[in-house]
């Protein structure tokens, strides 16, 4: 397994563009994505557990219920969420798209981001189309991660090669995130695409087995979003005989799944809306994986640990507060706790009580700008690793004024 | 009822004092608190559900099992929680305390607030305790109430005097907020006093009961604190029959204890840490108080929202996403969403869909220092309250750097 080059066009037969159509006011930014694929593909999808659903998801749900899809459109620039009349207009979306690339409107997934509670216009969208889809490229990919972006600060695209029964398999993906990010089942706009055979079933598995351990632990504000998506598509190119049950093959996929999905949550917690800094609470010596999921989560989202994160201020009893409020049943006099960065590692906690550390050297590690919580429970064997990002004073900029 | 002048003295009985011991390096800040009745009081607390429980809570537990108490020691500056011996220093703290007060070292509550992860010296503590006992007065009731402060920028005291069986009882108390505060059973340090005759069974079933609608429905920060304390002691000096039961005296002592209560958690909210404006949720229609607090907490805790309403923008999508995630069992597509303040009311969102609304006047409401933001789910005849702030540039500035 190899990280390659590439986004949502890496594995075989993906195309993609990315343009502006005048959704958003300013020019220079794109705001209309299309990734497509030269053959009929199986398709999975996990959505938002919020119960208001942006308008998008409810209809891709729909196209998604036979398990194929062969394109995906987004746009950026409103949310098409809480507004009279969305579920037409992302409806109506999808019939323009299909007439232009002559496939059925079932088999195209539709996603939105941006402001919630506006009309969606229509007519930016159907005046784009013809250009977008004239615009189809293998060399498209970055692009379209351009289009889906809103607060973020760069494109987010990764991709992984690997081998089953012999066929060389690619999977890539393009997120989007920055804002609103706190997902439960999924997460803000993630698309995923693959060459490898496995069947609509076994891919839904795959991507909802995966979220739980990856999109699922990422926090930037606490926050769910109500358009939170994660699409995958795998074409079979590749070649390789289709994954249709558990098994070897299976295993492998889950592996290249999971090497795509942590890095695009490590993006997306590392440029989270004003952030300096990528937080990693790697918590260990959990008695099972619930309550290192629940203890590390709980510290990733606490405003008073990113805050002293931001300031690389090792006040560590913000972090075991945090545990202690999770809910997470652990011993709290036997936990240990260190951070760490590429400037060293320093102890500051153990079995619950405060350690003396150099000041100068926790300083030194905490002015990196990636930095791992680290937890030990000392209470069994599992382990759970969690993402987020510092809160910083252009967190409050961005969001005192989103709409403007 | 009505609200009368004073804090935890106002009730017949009560003295109390604040000084600056040496906990502080800073000479000008006070950080040593005492609350003393002339007589023994019924009493009784309500405490964190953090799992990290402060050195200080675990005493005062132990002291409060018989329902009895004379005498509150607090101390700012370190909060005795995580640390090796801190049960032995409350423990001394009291003993020291009784000595010069002459009471029985059980009936001393202790309470501390600061730095978690710390030592707590003694030495300072028992040096200044003499200077605290001598300098006790009815008029120490601010002092007391500066001395507990950490990064709160007011004293919060209030109290209330209403009548029971013809004698005027009064019901006073003081608190400390400002950050992690998202109390879970009971908030930040509450001292509350009051001279009317009630037993410690009815004094704790009215405390358990009241902290549910007001210190559970207070958010600063989403952190819940590992020394969250709530008590409140009953000397009955009012000479009114003893309240041993619920009844019309107890629903009276219920409406006295809840006006003073919800005074303490605006304090609160409307002082949180780098706090501009106080935020009240209040959620109508619900078809239970359960969903309706469940929303109202929901929309006051989110990071989105707190930052647009410190930009004094109506970016009601927010506080709908909110409820949508909040776990309430709610029709979206039925919520009304206003927000009101001394300078008007504005209704943004109908039926889970916004209306036009002139953003001149929305931004003329929400910059006022005060905002109500008003949900009707219109689904039933119960409501609740929360109470919450905005977050601001400073509340990252001063956690960025807490310590120092």
């Amino acid at each position: 397994m190899e990280l390659i080059q590439g986004g949502v066009c890496a594995a075989k037969g993906f195309t993609a563009n990315g343009i502006h159509c005048g959704i958003r006011k300013n020019h220079t930014k794109k705001d209309l994505a299309l990734i497509k694929s030269k053959v009929p593909c199986a398709a999975a999808a996990v959505y938002t557990t919020n119960l208001v659903k942006g308008a998008p998801l409810i209809v891709t749900k729909r196209h998604l219920a036979n398990g194929t899809a062969q394109a995906v459109i987004v746009n950026s620039g409103n949310a098409n969420t809480c507004n009279a009349g969305g579920e037409n207009v992302a409806e109506e979306t999808c019939s323009l798209l299909a007439q232009a690339l002559k496939l059925d409107p079932r088999d195209v997934v539709v996603a939105s981001t941006g402001v919630i509670g506006q009309p969606l216009d229509l007519t930016p969208i159907r005046d784009g189309i013809p250009a977008l889809a004239a615009g189809l490229s293998p060399a498209g990919g970055g692009d379209a991660a351009e289009a889906i972006l809103t607060t973020d600060t760069v494109k987010k695209e990764v991709a992984v090669s690997f081998e089953i029964g012999g066929k060389t398999c690619v999977l890539g993906g393009m997120a989007k995130g920055s804002g609103m990010i706190h997902p439960n089942m999924a997460t803000m706009l993630v698309f995923l695409t693959t060459d490898c055979a496995v069947s609509a079933a076994i891919l839904q598995k795959a991507l909802s087995k995966d979220v739980q351990k990856t999109f699922n632990m990422l926090s930037v504000d606490g926050d769910t979003s109500t358009n939170d998506m994660v699409t995958i598509l795998a074409n079979g190119l590749a070649g390789n005989e289709e994954i249709s049950s558990e098994g070897d093959a299976f295993t492998v996929f889950m592996r290249a799944l999971n090497t795509v999905t942590v890095h695009l949550c490590r993006m997306i917690a590392g440029d989270g809306e004003g952030a300096t800094k990528l937080l990693t609470c790697k918590v260990t010596g959990a008695k099972d994986e619930e309550t290192a999921k629940t203890a590390a989560k709980s510290v990733i989202t606490s405003s008073l640990t990113k805050a002293a994160m931001f300031g690389a201020d090792a006040n560590w009893g913000r972090v075991i507060c945090a545990i202690g409020y999770s809910g997470a049943a652990v011993d709290i006099h036997r936990i240990d706790i260190a951070f760490r960065s590429p400037a060293g590692t320093v102890a500051v906690c153990e079995n619950g009580a405060g350690v003396p550390f150099s000041e100068e050297k926790a300083k030194a590690v905490l002015s990196e700008k990636e930095i791992d919580i680290l937890v030990d429970l000392k209470d069994g064997g599992c382990q759970a690793d969690a993402w987020g990002c510092d809160l910083t004073y252009d967190y409050v900029k961005i969001n005192g004024d989103y709409r403007t």
